[in-house]
């Protein structure tokens, strides 16, 4: 199998709690990460495929590029993506949940099966992958 | 001259703006920095002198990490620092003024003329520098 | 299917030596990592699962910490593992070795079936990496 | 499943670009990288197998480095890869098909069925990663 | 003193090489270097200065980012330098001088006094710093 | 000021500790680095100088390498600094001291006033610079 991946980075803030939950309960499962705060994303797009036999490309970085930018960047970098962005107002933005996230939107504006991998680094130390349902 | 660097990472959410501005003018200044995002900072704190004769260190560094951790950790870490922390209430929380901020309390809780630098890196690609009025 | 991964730090002493070879031979086979010397190394644990439907969460980071540090931290760092780990009495204390025994210990602390990969780098060049028997 | 995953840098300029295409076809494709330009490698080569019972080692890394430096670093580093580089007078030298020419050179010169993954960055944000045909 | 950094990347060909020198002199000068390859760069441009009072920037990163966009990125990226760019036809462009070179075209562009350094890594493990003549 | 910096890294073992001193006492003090552990040092060697008119260097790199390969990674590489290497039978081989002890070699091999700065980092986040008595 052939990969190409793609990093990009972003900064958001973001807050882990569930609204259901007092400020105490929140602390106690999500620590300080239950305050506002914010990090600098490492994400990484890895599609699959084939490389193109005249331009020996999988895809073309560029339309990439551009395909990242409109569906993750525009969607989310600078923004308090706790308050600010649709699906995680009831979804924890959790690293975990965020790879989902990233996944449902890249699958929809890419060709059919070529996504294979998103990874998104929060910090240099915590990190999730998802490669699909 | 002989110095040591301890370096300690840290996630805060900020925006640059100015209070007395509206919204548009605080855009064309700090452009997407005036909306609420956040980083993952990374903090380079330099101490200046000579090893002591003994133990070969400049400072203990697990004392040196107990004041950063006392001194910035504790006061900035997983926090909006442009709501949550006194300074930031009068001062823009850019990259140059969170450094002399940091040089203002670590020079209080350190020995006499041993703070030498610090550097602080707001992303990968921004970063600031200050050794002193 | 989604994976979340830690990242921690330790620095250990150890050589790759056999006991039943003279030096000559050990250097032979080992070349200069036949000598006692050390590295800070950089461990990846990877848990696989779903996230929690509430917290978003595929495990809380606060206790994979715990057990991490207690399982691999605890037992290894600032040590010379050629001469006061057990495990590595009888085996040599390569990254791949030290890779399966961080699987072993810490396939026992965790949940079941959720431990996924352990990925060691001993230095920032050489790095094993294992899912498991 | 054990892999050992050694990584080496090396540096080349090459252009991407389809002979029988014209400056500005070439251009629209592949942008700026039509032009001759360069960057440091970082490559990655991944071998699977069981640790040695006395060594511990999938295999002696002294033995891997001589294989990459004789089949890719000689076979590479330091050249205009476009149009020094045999392979690549009839593909185009995208990170792609390097990591599919470097499969080849080394699935040749290495024992059997150990050679598990080749990942190659061409920047710190371009990656491909070729598992075989 | 209080400095600001802004770091940017490029990828660009050269070779190391005197034109009044046989290709056997360069090869002992200048090794493998006086080949045509390429590198990926890292430059990092320091201004130093006081913040703003009002916005507590000592230059807005985005002028910045401009001034380096036209001065140097637009003049250098995605080039064979020892054959496209006109400082380099007389001059051997090592790191040493591409940074002499970066001082004199950035000093035009900024604000007068304000350029404080020049650093540029050619690779992971070479670097050149300026601080002007 | 021109400057051109080498980085090389090297891996050793050694322990903090006073002869002189109990067991207790040097843990008191130097914590668990009063056991024998070790790292992956990175060692940036800084000289400055002008640019060769006709080379464009301030020093060969490849001479360069030769220095520091004799007079450092010969003298220390692979090795239990503690035990093994002469300097530190009487200094204790911290960060500082082991910056000076490389400027001390360093600054007799090289040609006179032209080392600059030696950097030393123990772990990521643990450095020391020295610029000369």
């Amino acid at each position: 199998m052939l990969t190409i991946t793609k990093t990009v980075c972003f900064s958001c803030s973001h807050r882990l709690y569930v609204k259901d939950w007092d400020d105490q309960k929140n602390f106690e499962v999500f620590g300080q990460c239950s305050r506002l705060h914010g990090h600098n994303y490492v994400l990484k797009v890895s599609l699959k495929g084939n490389p193109d036999p005249v331009t020996g490309m999988i895809i073309n970085l560029t339309d990439l590029n551009k395909i990242i930018k409109h569906e993750i960047i525009k969607w989310i970098d600078h923004k308090n993506i706790s308050e600010q962005v649709d699906v995680f107002q009831t979804k924890t933005p959790t690293v975990e949940n965020l790879c989902i996230a990233f996944w449902d939107r890249l699958q929809k504006a890419l060709p059919p099966n070529c996504l294979y991998k998103i990874a998104l680094n929060e910090t240099e130390n915590n990190m999730a992958e998802y490669t699909g349902p």
